[in-house]
């Protein structure tokens, strides 16, 4: 009897055709059979957000002996969803996200669609990772940080990961060669600095283009990703799914919350 | 010397002429000056999602004695970030958002455009609460729930939130004077059972439309927001912005992850 090879599932937010995505794909086929279904165009900060107002489609794009890659018109949460529920044939070992192009680190992993790849694994108990470099350059070179990727996956593999959680993985921009290591770490607090770049157009009405600058609320505290990745180390942040904020809970039920109503 | 009023952000993600939004304004507007951002259409399912790759456009739509009303082609985090930036002339006291057609309970937390509004209040430490009615109806009747709505507007405004932290409120439907009390309670571990609903277009295309269903993993557990809801409470969960698992951390650190590649 033949042993069935494990099956990944990859899939990301900067689109189909992103260098990131190719590096990914290059980095797990060793470990299985893949199934690559990537979002048509570039997702980038769509969170967790589901395509429910207009339908979803899906195409082959690819398929070569132990690949097959899809591209979806949808969300990268959509992609994981899809797969799961119409493409997939077998529970898949493993769900990796990206490599991003930038960092999803500190306030930013509530943004990120490549984070919410990961996390959606929870809903069907697959262990997540998402990956991210920290480079904008559109010519990133992503090939040499697939020992990297390779690393981390391997102990996924091996160790499993908590029902409810994944990882986020982010590798700084320096030479492989000049990475110090991979530390194990919380997000900072931290938020960003925004500002609207007002503009009018030709039919003179205003309109907006978002951009911003982090801010690091905490730059001293060495057991956050923001200082592994200042401090050219691989951050390794495990995320939860479950928002609810235990801490809180007894201060709430202090306040006695009751309705005054008359009945 | 004239006492400044509070000012009150006010969002949804259910769009602009959503009945819920008009009932929740009731509600907040004898608590201080507000300002509603709310977007142009719906919203659901768009959980952080931001906008990024187009601009955005905000025009005024109603202005009155101590309400300003502006709609926002973005999604409901764009709404917060603009008003944020270019709206407000001062500090909010306090951000709500909904009232939500809907749960936004257990695992739907993490796809809600209306949770995300609130949590957004975090990146401003505006204190933020969201609110769902558990009514699809179109035609349901928001306004006899004003009275929940206050009730915890009250207590938020007098006590405050934690920093990095806001509420997720949830109503039963159930007319109000059968409303059992109000329940502070964690999210109950749960999915959505999903399927896709295939369909085929006049050019021969298979285009599918997300449907589901949802599944509570622990039915018993009566400190969860599904056992309140189901019992005819109003359940009201912290929910926090960071994502980081700190339970998970020490294990992550047992694995000595380490980078094997020749320097």
């Amino acid at each position: 009897m033949e042993m069935e090879r494990p099956m990944i599932l990859v899939s990301n937010d900067d689109g189909y055709r992103a260098p990131g995505l190719l590096a990914l794909i290059e980095a797990v086929r060793p470990y299985g059979d893949v199934l690559v279904v990537a979002p048509q165009d570039g997702q980038s900060g769509q969170s967790h957000a589901i395509t429910v107002k207009v339908p979803v489609r899906v195409d082959k794009y690819r398929q070569e002996p132990g690949l097959e890659f899809y591209v979806c018109n949808g969300t990268p949460v959509d992609c994981v969803k899809l797969a799961q529920n119409r493409l997939l044939d077998r529970k898949p070992s493993l769900l990796v996200s990206g490599i991003n192009h930038g960092a999803n680190s500190s306030a930013s992993v509530l943004y990120s669609g490549t984070v919410a790849v990961a996390a959606e694994g929870c809903m069907y108990d697959i262990p997540g990772i998402a990956f991210s470099l920290l480079n904008h350059d559109p010519h990133a070179d992503f090939m040499p940080y697939v020992p990297v990727v390779r690393t981390i996956v391997q102990s996924v593999l091996e160790q499993g990961l908590k029902k409810g959680t994944c990882l986020n993985v982010n590798i700084p921009n320096v030479p492989l060669r000049d990475i110090r290591g991979i530390r194990v770490c919380r997000h900072a607090r931290g938020y960003w600095v925004e500002e609207y770049d007002r503009r009018v157009d030709p039919n003179n009405k205003e309109y907006f283009w978002l951009t911003g600058e982090y801010f690091n609320e905490e730059p001293e505290a060495e057991d956050t990703d923001e200082w592994a990745l200042s401090n050219d180390f691989v951050s390794v942040s495990p995320v939860q799914v479950d928002l609810t904020c235990y801490g809180e809970l007894d201060r709430l039920r202090s306040w006695n919350l009751s309705l005054n109503i008359s009945r």
